[in-house]
């Protein structure tokens, strides 16, 4: 019970020394790949270089307590500096200390929220936003994002408060392109892209491993900055308008609580919210896939309590949002990462740079930062998923393009909302008319399908029908349409069954509506089954008195309810509905069928 | 397809003279029961009485041209009048020649929305009012009419906006009652209860058929208008303090159109909804019902038009806002109408009534119209209701309950908007947790069901799970989190068999899902089937290459995948992982299932 909150009770004591190597090593690569990227994302959410630092200590040390991953490296990451950055420009100036503390008060909430959401198992409101969504959302903020970065990368100050706005102010100040800052920004924007494509395979070719090619490749960020800062030193660009990174505090945060300010807290809710969610969907994701690698689990919950408690990490020790990033994660994986006691080790490497490197970053040019972010975001747009997408289901692309248009032309919190709410409308519209089909047995088998798409035998006189669906509000008065219609056409129709394998719960309108379908089936001489019910839907209609006023049985499966019925009917011959004439009524496949299949299949 | 939108077109040219009588008969009853019932409606919404006439006259005949039901009865109704009151009472004060223009624009834009509606076929939008939903809201409805009514039985005026204060405000203006209304107002309620209840056993045995007996009680406001009236004009009782309902302008209406007023139209356009899919819910529900009973059908799509169109003839005729009656519907059904032609009927015999009666109306007493008023709503309330969807489920009940305290406390609208709101809510919360199942064989049969309900056999190596549930985003990660645990809590393994017979829709979250399942079952040496996939849903998994990567099969049937993996299992015993000593694969029920079942059973 104690170790559920606490996992580290769950590794540390068996903790040994080949484990420690082995975390050592990945701490090492790790620390490496993250310095330039916590200055970079500190950039992006307006900060000070210094704050994506200290975001980059306490978070890793907390989550190791907290955390069920055993690898997962949490930190700043590309889309909540970019939603930090849009939830506080809203209300106060970059570069002031108001800034800052706004920055710190979102990680301090958003981390608590999400605590509050974990002790209280709420991890399932996450999967509200659903992956074309989240898909959607993260292409439309690295577009934002990349353009965001092209004035560190030209060297000017672009305007605007849109993406229109932004690329029009991009193109007018062509003119005022800073060339020595160009010249940098476009020599290490190239030089990543040329690490992230063409290294991996030229290391391989050199005799490294797959893993460790691409390893070293991450690394490629912090040669960048070295030769760009060594460049600007030398040559002494900044003197001609080359903007650098400058004096950076030397030491550690002092841990500190921000002071409460109801208005501000109130304005930063709904944005910490946000970017708790959306960063928990990324670190849960991420968790979820390197966990599955080597067959460990995760619990949901807790994750929530341990990127909840890192983000209140974060707040106290001066940083800012914090998230499961997934590119660093998967570094500390391959670089043989066993459990959190590496983040730990890497909190101690970067903590050891902030006291130790700063000085040596004074030169380093922020169009090298720029590009960093540049290169690493375009990589998340994800135009594969968009056409996939579109192919496989036109309700999920059109929440997709909702969530991309939305995002780029009013902003990343209207974005999501758009997202979210239209893949809801769009669930409720389908299953409000769900998919239904006549069903008759597999020769040769005690299998039911569609009479429509198999090659199938009916029981005369028998209807037997198959709802796709949870029978619910939504869909209630369908179903009462689709046997009203289905009986009303064929007047031989005698025993109606209503197959449920598809029926996961029946709620209390369309509990209604069974006992309306059922009165009037009695009322035209005809009876009412059901077949295959669910356990638990079994036990809520047991509950009302349903199954007592039934004119007919519920069956195990539909084969027994069919066995059962073929008789029935072969023996009540005599009365005027029946068939009569038919006398072979085993083998029939029944051509005379009308809505067996609603036209509606795709939606 | 021309009759599809003029439904008069199937049944007028077969019309004969045995159909013509029946109607008439019908017809001739109906209007006796309506003439009260309009007149009342009309004080419940704070229009003049005539206003009620007039809204039971043109609406009857544009029906009969556009219905699809053969015996619905449209007019004003309880709900729809109240929620025509609380709508305009906002905007204007009662008795102002505005306040009936804002009735009329009211019923004038429901109609052209219901008409939108329909040619746009969005009747399914009306099924977002879930049973217990309208339920609770008619029940609060009916106790918020009837204390609004109290005033006129009492004879005294009754302030407040809200419930508590009406009742406060009746109770403490009690020494103000006038003794002569309430005499005639208790009298008549206290005759129309008996009638009720009384009247229509003690007419079966004087020898009445039931049906007669029924719809003849029905007829017994028009005995308590007459003797009411009667009583005011020979005692003189307006002398004492009786309201009366005084001059009534005879004739019939003029039709107009009300003039646009973007403002008023912009304000009253949400009411309109409200009350026309609210009605057309009503509407809906009845039309049903009895067209069931003779086998009829009913198109709800061409229903929205058809109501749509009488609400605007009942604007141009000056009339407010109506909906198909239940109570009318049914008498109009036991009295033997045959065709919509009754209903044309009963608007003749009402606008007769208009030009003829409404002088000797001059002298009925508004008390007996109230009780009226109270004794038909009264028996909406419907506690038995409220205590079955307690039993059944109380997600519905809680829906419920939120709809009647939002009703009561907060006002219709706001009501009707928590309903379906929360509603919605605890549908999504359901499906995001959906129930699931490790199955095995019935013995003796090719059924699968749950081992952890059913006594049944299982093969070692393979684990067939059946999820309850359409694999969307809120459980798409519930998904990979409950496959991650079966498996890595049972390391013997080999084959998972996700069996599909409730899988109604897998979206492109979930489809992402079960590739990140399928990929990690691949890593660990695992293989993943699927069984029992529906139509649809593998015509949709076609789209995506899926299927193409599956590591396994798909089968028709979960019998057809387990006897495939019986011997396979069998065949792969060398390898490491495989049962191994396991001899008997056959009849073998698992006892050592971790998480089989959904704890959360009842969600």
């Amino acid at each position: 019970m104690f170790s559920r909150y606490f996992p580290i009770l769950n590794w540390a004591p068996s903790y040994d020394r080949e484990t420690f190597s082995a975390d050592l090593v990945a701490a090492i690569i790790v620390t490496i790949m993250l310095i330039p990227q916590s200055l970079a994302y500190a950039l992006l959410a307006g900060l000070p270089p210094e704050v994506g630092l200290y975001a980059s200590i306490a978070p890793l040390v907390i989550y190791a307590i907290f955390g069920t991953s055993m690898t997962l490296a949490v930190g700043p990451v590309a889309v909540a500096s970019l939603m930090t950055a849009s939830a506080i420009g809203e209300l106060t100036a970059r570069g002031t200390p108001e800034y800052l503390g706004a920055a710190i008060v979102l990680a301090l909430i958003s981390g608590l929220v999400l605590i509050a959401m974990g002790l209280a198992r709420l991890g399932f409101l996450a999967n509200f936003l659903s992956h074309p969504v989240i898909s959607g959302f993260i292409t439309a903020s690295a577009v934002i994002i990349a353009v965001g970065q092209l004035k560190h990368i030209f060297g000017y100050d672009i305007e605007g408060h849109n993406l229109v706005e932004q690329v029009s102010s991009l193109v007018s100040g062509l003119s005022a392109t800073n060339i020595a800052t160009l010249a940098i920004g476009g020599a290490a924007a190239g030089f990543l892209f040329w690490a992230r494509r063409a290294l991996p395979p030229l290391l391989v070719r050199a005799g490294l491993s797959n893993r460790l090619a691409a390893s070293l490749s991450k690394a490629a960020p912090v040669l960048a900055v070295i030769a760009t800062t060594l460049s600007v030193y030398v040559l002494e660009l900044q003197s001609v308008g080359v903007s650098i990174i400058g004096d950076i505090p030397r030491g550690l945060p002092i841990p500190t609580l921000p002071e409460f300010d109801a208005a501000l807290w109130g304005s930063l809710f709904l944005p910490a919210l946000m970017i708790g969610v959306v960063g928990y969907v990324e670190t849960i994701s991420v968790a979820q896939t390197l966990a599955a690698k080597r067959r460990e689990r995760i619990d949901p919950d807790q994750e929530l309590v341990a990127l909840g408690a890192s983000n209140v990490g974060a707040a106290v020790s001066g940083g800012f949002p914090v998230t499961g990033g997934f590119s660093r994660s998967v570094v500390n994986f391959d670089a043989g990462a066993r459990t959190p006691a590496a983040g730990a080790f890497t909190a101690i490497g970067i903590a050891l740079a902030t006291v130790f490197l700063t000085p040596l970053l004074f030169f380093l040019p922020k169009a090298t930062l720029a590009a960093t972010i540049i290169v690493a975001v375009l990589s998340l747009i994800d135009l594969n998923t968009i056409k996939r997408t579109w192919i496989y289901s036109k309700a999920d692309f059109t929440a997709m393009l909702g969530t991309i248009l939305g995002t780029l032309a009013l902003g990343v919190e209207i974005g999501i909302a758009i997202g979210v709410l239209s893949s809801l409308a769009l669930h409720l519209k389908r299953t409000s008319q769900p998919h239904f089909a006549i069903v008759g047995k597999v020769p040769g088998t005690e299998h039911y399908r569609n009479v429509r798409r198999h090659s199938v035998e009916t029981t005369p006189g028998v209807l037997s029908i198959r709802i796709d669906e949870s029978l619910y509000f939504p869909n209630a008065r369908f179903l009462e349409d689709t046997i009203n219609d289905a009986v009303s056409l064929d007047p031989s129709i005698r025993e109606v069954v209503l197959m449920c394998s598809a029926v996961n719960f029946i709620d209390a309108s369309a509990l209604e509506s069974l006992e309306q379908i059922d009165h009037r089936l009695k009322d035209a001489g005809l009876r009412l089954h059901l077949s295959e019910v669910k356990g638990p839907v079994l036990d809520r209609l047991q509950r009302s008195d349903f199954l007592e006023h039934l004119s007919g049985k519920v069956f195990l499966s539909q084969y027994e309810a069919d066995q059962t019925l073929k008789n029935t009917c072969s023996m009540t011959e005599g009365s005027p509905e029946s068939m009569g004439a038919e006398t072979n009524p085993g083998k029939h496949r029944d051509k005379n069928l009308g809505p067996s299949n609603n036209s509606n299949d795709a939606s």
